[in-house]
């Protein structure tokens, strides 16, 4: 079952927000102002985490009125982005997309990619997804199917992971060691159909990004995987 | 002797960029699209480095105007960030503010807090700042003086730092197990004029955020260490 959670960091453009609706047909749950994006929207969704002071009144009118939306209180030791989390992984998602997971606070981001390693070790595989980038956490080799984003970067998250190369771009790598924050690993380009991503130990942030919003810069949704 | 460098991220607002430049008195180095941000608030630097391509005409005559600016170009294997940074580094800073460090793009964040472990293997005091954050790394115990920022984040970067302790906030931790993007540990507040920072090994990217601008919220410029 796919899952998509709707934080409450910057909004994503209506056109992403609905083109994963389409392609994904997820369960769909709200943390914290994310609620007040989809009630824009007009998205329906299950579940909502948060208090939702910060709604104004129309909002939490809306909100009180769709009966089926399961609330939960806002928690004192964890965000409500992993409150979210945490029920999608109950109703048995396998896959989740995280919009509004990115934004001006930076301590969230950092709490959001610290959600996808929650992920891994959950056996889901989770997406964090904005206007300008795509966010994948690898523990393994994979062949990464070119997309919408011009460029491809990476990051090692926690220890250096050595040996990792990586080709079908315009600058390969061979038996690298990737460290956390590397400004080699940035700015990389497809190449080929699919980028190969070698390495044998260690978690691998891949990060799929645009200056510009990319699905606007499009003039056709593409088949992309995320 | 303090650096600044400003690079292509978001801009920071006019009153950031001048409250550093008032208060550090610093030598300032533009990054690729900084030096338009430098240009626009009429503020004289030392440095720029990048292609300028995406200036338009008047700001790249300006550019050219200005005799005492060395121009580097472009690397390829390395961020113009990065070249900026060693460029103040050869000037002898022993501290650096970095703006324009953050933006839509996650992968250059990342390589940015990477340029904060640089930093500090290279015995400099750096710090990324914008009007929402203000990210430093602790690779030792301190105290931290409470500045304008509302909330105080932390994150492990790189493997786990076992025995992190944390006094003078609303919600202290001791011999906390303090791990790369933990949810526990955001949103955390000031209780005291210092917050004790206490760990004996590995690296603390420390987080001082804010919802809203911060210097926007305050009457009067704080007296703040960054």
């Amino acid at each position: 079952m796919n899952a998509l959670i709707v934080a409450g960091g910057t909004p994503p453009s209506g056109a992403l927000l609905q083109e994963v609706v389409r392609r994904k047909k997820p369960f769909i749950l709200a943390a914290d102002r994310g609620a007040k994006v989809l009630l824009d929207q007009g998205i329906a969704f299950e579940v909502a985490v948060g208090d939702f002071d910060s709604l104004d009144e129309d909002s939490q009118g809306a909100l009180r009125d769709r009966a089926k939306v399961t609330i939960y209180p806002r928690a004192k030791d964890f965000t409500d982005t992993f409150a979210a989390y945490r029920a999608a992984r109950e109703q048995g998602a396998k896959q989740i997309v995280l919009l509004g997971g990115t934004g001006s606070r930076i301590d969230h981001l950092l709490a959001n990619i610290g959600l996808l390693q929650q992920a891994l070790a959950d056996s889901i595989r989770m997406t964090l997804l904005d206007d300008h980038n795509q966010i994948n956490l690898l523990n393994q080799s994979q062949e990464i199917p070119k997309g919408p984003f011009p460029y491809l970067s990476f990051s090692a998250l926690g220890q250096t992971v050595p040996h990792f190369s990586l080709q079908g771009v315009r600058y390969p790598l061979t038996d690298h060691s990737l460290r956390f924050g590397s400004g080699l690993t940035v700015s990389n380009e497809f190449q080929a159909p699919f980028a190969s991503v070698r390495f044998k130990e260690g978690l691998v942030l891949m990060l799929q990004t645009s200056d510009e919003p990319f699905l606007e810069a499009l003039p056709q949704v593409p088949d992309w995987s995320f």
